[in-house]
C-alpha cells in the first residue's frame, strides 16, 4: 500500500458521516506502522471527537502510536473549540510523521496545525487527493460565501413541468434517492414561494436521520401570503422565510422569518454567509434559478434529465431572467438512474485541481 | 469460440460498410470449419455483392466451403435483384449450415431465403444478436414508413440557442463529428426553412465519402422564398424542397421541388415511404421537431447536451406546438464527448428485444 492507498482509505472513513458533521468538515484518519493499519476512524458528528481522536481511541493500547504514521484527509486542528486541538494529542501520543489531505482553509486552523506539529518534532507531508470531500467546505473559506448548487429535473427536451401550473413529477425512484443525498451535502435548500404553491415539498432529507437537517428557506415577496397549511410546515426542522414584508401571524416556532427591501440571490448568500452556511441547494423554481444564474451564483448545476417530451407549452428551465450566455461551466460527471440521466456541471473557477 | 462470437465478428464485418449501403441493410458474414475462420466478407456498397458471396470470394480454393458453416448477420436473401440470389450460391457452394443473425423482414426475402436453403438441404439457425444493426431498415418493413430521428444541440438548460435569431454552436468538436455519424445512417435530413435561414447548414457528411449521401430536404410555405446563395446550394448531392408553392424559378439540377397543400409530418413521411426512404433524421428547427413530437413521429430523439446556461430569453428546445406529455420514450443510452453528453431516447415500440 502506498501513501495515496491510505489516504483514499481515509476518505473512505470521512464519507461515512456523510451529512451528520453540518458545518464541520468530514474527516478520516488511518493509522499506520510498518505497513500495518493500526487504527481507523472519523469524524462522526457536529460536536463529537475529531477524526484523529477517534482513530487513537481505537487502539487497544495507546501505546501503540509510537512511531507510526497517521494518514488524516484534512490538517489536524490547532485551536480549542468543541474539542481539544488535535495536533496536540496527535504529538503526544508519539506520531512520528503526519500525512495530510489539504491544509485547513479556515483561519483558525490555516497551516497553524502544520506549524504546531512540526515545532513538536512531528514530521508532516501534504500529498493532496482529498479537496472533492469538503468542497463547500473549502468553497467557503476561500470565497466567504456558501457554495451554490441549483438542481432540476427536466425532460429530453429541456421543460421542467407540463403546464406551470401543476407539479411534473418527471424522474423515477432512483434519481429522487439520489436528490435527498444532494440534499444532504448542503446546509440550506431554497425555493421560490410559486414552488411551495405548486409542488409542495417536504424538502426534508429521508434517507438518513440528521442531528441538523438542511434549513428550509422559503423566497417571498410576502411571507404573510404563504399558505402555512403547506406540508413543509407540518414537518420539524428550521425554516426560514425571506420576505420583503414583516410576517403578522403567529407560526410554529421552527419558522423564522427575515426581512429585506429585496432579496437578491447576492443579498441571499451575503445572508446565508453571515449565518455561517457553507452550502445552498436552489430547487426552483425556474426563475429563482434563472435569477441565481444572471447573478453569477450558480457555482454547480445538477440537472436530472428523464426520457419524455413535455413539448410546446411546458416551461423550460432556468426561464425568466435575460441573461447573456454563461460559458464557464466545465462538465463534472455524468451518472444514469436507471432511466433517469444525472449532468453535472460546475463553474470552472469553482473546480479544484 | 460460440456462436454468439462467430455472430458479433460478423457484425463487426458488416458495420465496415456503414453509410455505404443506401436502403440496401448492413451484412456481414464469416464462414467456420472445424473451428477456424476461413473467411469473413460483408456487403460493401449499394449494388455491389452481398456479403455471403463476398465471403466465399475470400477463399483460395471454393472446395473449402464444403461442410462448413456460414454465420450471416441477415437471412441469405432468394430473389434476383441487382445480384443473384445468395442462398442458391450458398447451397451450391456445399455450406452444410447457415447460422443467421435474424429473418430479413422485406417482403421479397421474409423466409423464403430459410426456406430455400432448408428444401436444399443447408440447414438453418437463427440465434439473433444483430438487430441493432439495421434499426431503419427493419423499422420501414414493419411500419411501412420511415424511421424518424430528432437531433438538436441544447445547453444544460435545455435551450437550442441564444436568441433565437442567430446560430450558436454549442458543442464541441468530437460531438459535431458524431453527428456526422449519426447522418451517416440516415438517408435523409430535414429542416424547417427558419433553420436553413439562422443557421445556414450543410448538412453534408464530411467523415466519409459517401456514394449516395443522405438527401437533404428543405421544409417551407414557399420554396421561392428561400435563399439559394445558401451554403447548401452551392453542394453537390440531392436538395429537395417541400413546398406549398410551386417554384418558379430555375435552380441546378440536383434540386427538386415537391409541393403538396400542406407538408404535415404524417404527409411527409408517407411522401418518404414512397420514394424507399427508410430514415430520416430531423435537425431543427424546435417548431418542426414540435410537430413530429405532436405527431407521434419522432421514433428516436438524441440530444447533445452543452455545460453551459443561456439562460432566460434563449429558445427552448422541441418548443412551438402544443402537445400532451409523450412519455413513450426509454433511455437508449448515455455518452460523454469531452464536455458534451449524448442522450439517445426511443419510442418505446420501436425497442427491439
Amino acid at each position: 500500500m502506498q501513501d495515496k492507498d491510505y489516504m483514499q482509505m481515509a476518505v473512505q472513513e470521512a464519507l461515512k458521516a456523510q451529512g451528520m458533521t453540518w458545518t464541520n468538515p468530514l474527516v478520516g484518519a488511518v493509522l499506520v506502522k510498518d505497513n500495518q493499519v493500526l487504527a481507523t476512524g472519523y469524524h462522526h458528528q457536529f460536536g463529537k471527537e475529531h477524526a484523529e481522536a477517534n482513530t487513537l481511541s481505537h487502539l487497544a493500547d495507546p501505546q501503540q502510536a509510537q512511531g507510526a504514521t497517521l494518514y488524516v484527509t484534512l490538517e489536524p486542528c490547532s485551536h480549542y473549540g468543541k474539542q481539544p486541538p488535535c495536533c496536540k494529542k496527535v504529538a503526544e501520543a508519539g506520531i512520528k510523521k503526519v500525512v495530510i489531505g489539504q491544509v485547513d482553509p479556515h483561519q483558525i486552523v490555516a497551516g497553524k496545525g502544520i506549524e504546531y506539529l512540526e515545532s513538536h518534532g512531528v514530521q508532516t507531508e501534504i500529498i493532496g487527493g482529498t479537496e472533492n470531500l469538503n468542497v463547500a467546505y473549502n468553497f467557503f473559506y476561500h470565497k466567504k460565501r456558501p457554495f451554490v448548487t441549483l438542481k432540476y429535473a427536466m425532460s429530453i427536451d429541456g421543460k421542467i413541468n407540463a403546464a406551470g401550473k401543476r407539479r411534473t413529477i418527471l424522474t423515477g425512484d432512483a434519481a429522487q434517492v439520489d436528490v435527498q443525498k444532494l440534499r444532504l451535502h448542503n446546509q440550506a435548500i431554497l425555493i421560490g414561494a410559486n414552488t411551495l404553491r405548486i409542488d409542495n415539498p417536504l424538502l426534508t432529507v429521508r434517507i438518513k436521520n440528521l442531528p441538523k437537517p438542511p434549513i428550509r428557506i422559503v423566497l417571498t415577496k410576502d411571507a404573510n401570503q404563504l399558505d402555512f397549511n403547506s406540508r413543509m410546515f407540518k414537518t420539524q426542522g428550521e425554516i426560514w422565510l425571506l420576505s420583503r414584508t414583516k410576517l403578522t401571524q403567529k407560526v410554529a416556532e421552527n419558522v423564522r422569518c427575515f426581512t429585506a427591501a429585496k432579496w437578491t440571490p447576492s443579498k441571499i448568500v451575503q445572508f446565508l454567509a453571515a449565518h455561517e452556511i457553507q452550502s445552498l441547494l436552489v430547487e426552483g423554481g425556474s426563475n429563482v434559478q434563472s435569477q441565481f444564474v444572471a447573478a453569477d451564483l450558480a457555482d454547480e448545476i445538477v440537472t436530472y434529465i428523464a426520457p419524455l417530451v413535455l413539448g410546446g407549452t411546458a416551461l423550460p428551465a432556468v426561464f425568466g431572467q435575460a441573461l447573456a450566455e454563461k460559458s464557464d461551466y466545465q462538465l463534472l460527471d455524468v451518472k444514469k438512474f436507471n432511466q433517469d440521466v444525472r449532468i453535472r456541471v460546475r463553474r470552472k473557477e469553482c473546480l479544484q485541481e
